[in-house]
């Protein structure tokens, strides 16, 4: 009986990199956590200890920020296929490369009523992302791309609801028609096509969801996100599929009447922990096959 | 030769709390985390184990909750004052009384361009603070009221310099006359007031001092601290003292020219550690004294 | 054309539970974050928002409770096999079920260098988990246990190289003969086994992963991962598999040259960002089906 | 009216530096977090924007890096007091310096029972602190050294009540005899000296803190913080006061009657926030002043 190298991949993550344009009076700027992962023939470093194939994560790390400046950041998305192809292409043991990139907001700061040309400020606490594999090379290669939202935090302060449960013998929950609903919704969706317009797909498609949040009567945070999902693909042909990971982060009515007043629903305990974890994935009838698209550095050790 | 209980001071910290306003069709709400802390005639709490004159920290707690009902939550200042004040006021032992309110921005969900009535998103990272010390009861008593924001991120792509600074042996760093300025900004200020419209004043401060981050042109982050704190100072006659605390959030230049290409300020490292930390304080020459209001429970033991 | 819900699961995420035994004169504690999430029948939940088959979250968190009462927590592994046997068994719509455990490491406090009965001091900074997951009921149930261990740091202050590597027009890397090498380890292994004695196996996985850590004389952070892993499935027959994720730490050797000092390999920056990331699994030849056991619900939406 | 510069100063925080002794066969490490505070005179650069006067923070990293090389680590009060010396020395416009170091704990690797030379794993979660303040220069200068730790975190599963405490119309809590006390201790003393043998020092405090914490019968975290407190003055005449803060951890017995359970101190909710904080300094009869020593940087903008 032998042990076997059943799985391996390396890379440089959470390169944090500033693209300014300063070609213009009003400058722009892209604010990025970039993270390379490169899978292929690598086994003798791991077997053997010999890195004569191995691409230093150092030189995937300066790629990075040669290719901000080389061929911009237009859009996450470009960016991140350009490099991940780079490597495929490039870089001789290379089989398949998986670039993610998060990008944090910033808006123009205004001076009385007027953008500011060059200063900005941190908006919304939501990331936008990306995941991008490529495997193979010249005719042979294949793309795939994911993109989606971190951290996007969502209120209700009614119109959801929480009731005609299963119970068993551990269940003591109360049932209510008006509970506040919260959560900090991170959604992810896979396109059939890898070119285009990223820009205003990714700001429809978080318009929709945050619309659908907030339109759909929620008899549970189930629900919800079902109707989310499927208005995505309702008006975005190139979605294939959409996940969304959704905790519920409780907000529990405080008890005031042995102070002798009736809370009707105005005054709530945020709890932090332990939190409901509701997740679902919308899938078109006849989407492409995901490939390798979803198979994530971060979950790699479960 | 004996030991004394020099201070003491005890209290609830990180009440999280959510009033929400539904007596309009267009429903409000105020996300705040409450810390409370009371000083006074509590030593035999500790010399003995004592806990006749000690009002429990759950007790605290509670309080918190019930006035977020009952006196509301128009601004943070004025729940903080009220609660201070009762403390202060029913609680016998008690001599002085703080209450410290962060406050977390939400802003409406726009549902097809109009501003949903029950639906919100996380806005901004940054957090409202407010910081209120009473003291004494009935005639005798007397309040301080600090207000703040934390965590307000700021950056500027240009306008920015750093050159003629002192040189020592240690000393390395090239000058520079365009570099880019960030930082996470906290600021507090102390009013000379303890009533008027909260709120208003809040919103002028926040924009105060981002408009002057915009507008200076930095010749150091020192020099954009002072700017911003003396333009509060002259734009708000109820403040008598405004205090700075700023990391220099340090963006390297990356070196592109072993890659052949030439990175004229386009292309940058942000990195995490170490920063610059830049403080000041800013104070009126009439300024009245500020009394206990400085000493923050966070920073009790240095 | 259609849109299905491909996916969908659902559970209650860190439940935070201390258990004590204090029948005897020592008290014993074991300190949990439990997560259970169940998959089934759930469809109607997110396609019409009824709940009928829903068992809520809170009764889920109310299991977890009631079964370290009843059940005790000897390990976690019996404990999360427990629980997750009683949501398939018991809970009709439910296919299956995982259940994830961390706990926390504590050690008895000394006084005077004896072992104190009932005053513990939380020990080391990683943390022991498990992964259950459960599927179908009665003959036709099947288990899987993961265990691992997460942020577990070591540091090698010699006895690493990191030289030999591929060059591209991208690599500025200096090959190094004596570097530091430091690690946040995460650790997770497949069992071939549902029973036996889960303490003592995961006190001799950490030791023999420490002790390769030490031990090999590392040519890069892959072949000691490699050697690590393959010295698990040498000394643990119930061990299937090993997986191990390890962030590249980087120190940086600090250049004191500009004040006439020659650091040899004494004085390193540590910093925090970007870092390698490099990841492997290691499984016997005849390794059982992993099943659905490596599908953790925090990666579900990548 | 006009506006002052009320206070200032500046410096660079978080400079993360590891030293290695590789002297010996057997390496030895020290982990540091480096902050170093400047005060003096600095007013052009806010009021003018002058750097003549203002040592780069850049400078003061390298210092930090310089001084581990040239004058060792033996322990964090001696290097932070050679640091702050050399800024109160030898930079003009210095008045007074403040340097805090932060340092993380690691214990040699055991193979087969034996210490590894040069492999290490990090130890226990809480991290050994110093802020070190010197005033002046030449026969002016004066010293305080304050030492620390941060994170301790502790728990009794019995011997600790909370009864017999003030009621008023906010209160609910039940009285208990027999309940969980858990805590992350920051303690933070000060010497009366500024040299000898600090390594050992530190031991001996930590054990006192701990061993006092395990044996007081506590009636309530008040009571255990004095005599912790105490006895750290009657063991180290070279203490001249103690600060203890310590939130209190709550953990909330379960209630499982509804199913049919008697929980007997068994099962608990470890709950995260709020928590209560109680917080006291014990200070010798005659302690000389403390002057500026406990004005942290962290603390500036309250």
């Amino acid at each position: 009986m032998g042990y076997v190298l059943a799985a391996d991949q390396y890379g440089k993550a959470e390169t944090r990199l500033v693209r300014i344009y300063r070609d213009a009076a009003a400058h722009q700027i892209r604010d990025l956590n970039v993270s390379t992962c490169l899978r292929g023939e690598f086994a003798d470093a791991y077997l053997h200890g010999d890195q004569a194939s191995v691409l230093p994560t150092d030189s995937q790390k300066n790629t990075a920020y040669a290719f901000a400046l080389e061929h911009g950041v237009t859009d996450i998305e470009t960016y991140a296929l350009a490099l991940a192809r780079h490597f495929a292409d490039e870089v001789e043991p290379v089989r398949g490369a998986r670039v993610d990139v998060d990008e944090y907001q910033w808006e123009r700061v205004q001076v009385a009523g007027k953008a500011h040309p060059h200063a900005f400020v941190r908006a919304g606490q939501e990331v936008r992302t990306t995941s991008v594999t490529v495997e193979g090379r010249a005719s042979e290669q294949r793309a795939w791309v994911l993109s989606g939202l971190a951290d996007l935090v969502l209120l209700k302060s009614t119109g959801s609801e929480f009731a005609g449960f299963l119970h068993d013998r551990y269940t003591t929950l109360a049932e209510t028609h008006d509970r506040v609903l919260a959560t900090s919704l991170t959604a992810r969706w896979r396109y059939v096509c890898t070119d285009g317009d990223w820009n205003a797909r990714y700001a429809s498609i978080r318009s929709v969801l945050i619309e659908q949040f907030a339109m759909v009567h929620s008899r549970a945070l189930q629900q919800s996100l079902w109707e989310m999902g499927r208005a995505i693909l309702a008006a975005h042909e190139d979605v294939a599929e959409i996940r969304l990971s959704a905790p519920n982060k409780h907000h529990y009515l405080v008890d005031l009447s042995p102070f002798g007043l009736a809370n009707g629903g105005e005054v709530f305990h945020a709890d932090d922990r332990p939190y409901g974890l509701i997740q679902c994935a919308v899938q078109r009838d006849d989407a492409p096959p995901a490939g390798p698209s979803w198979q994530a550095p971060g979950s790699f050790a479960g």
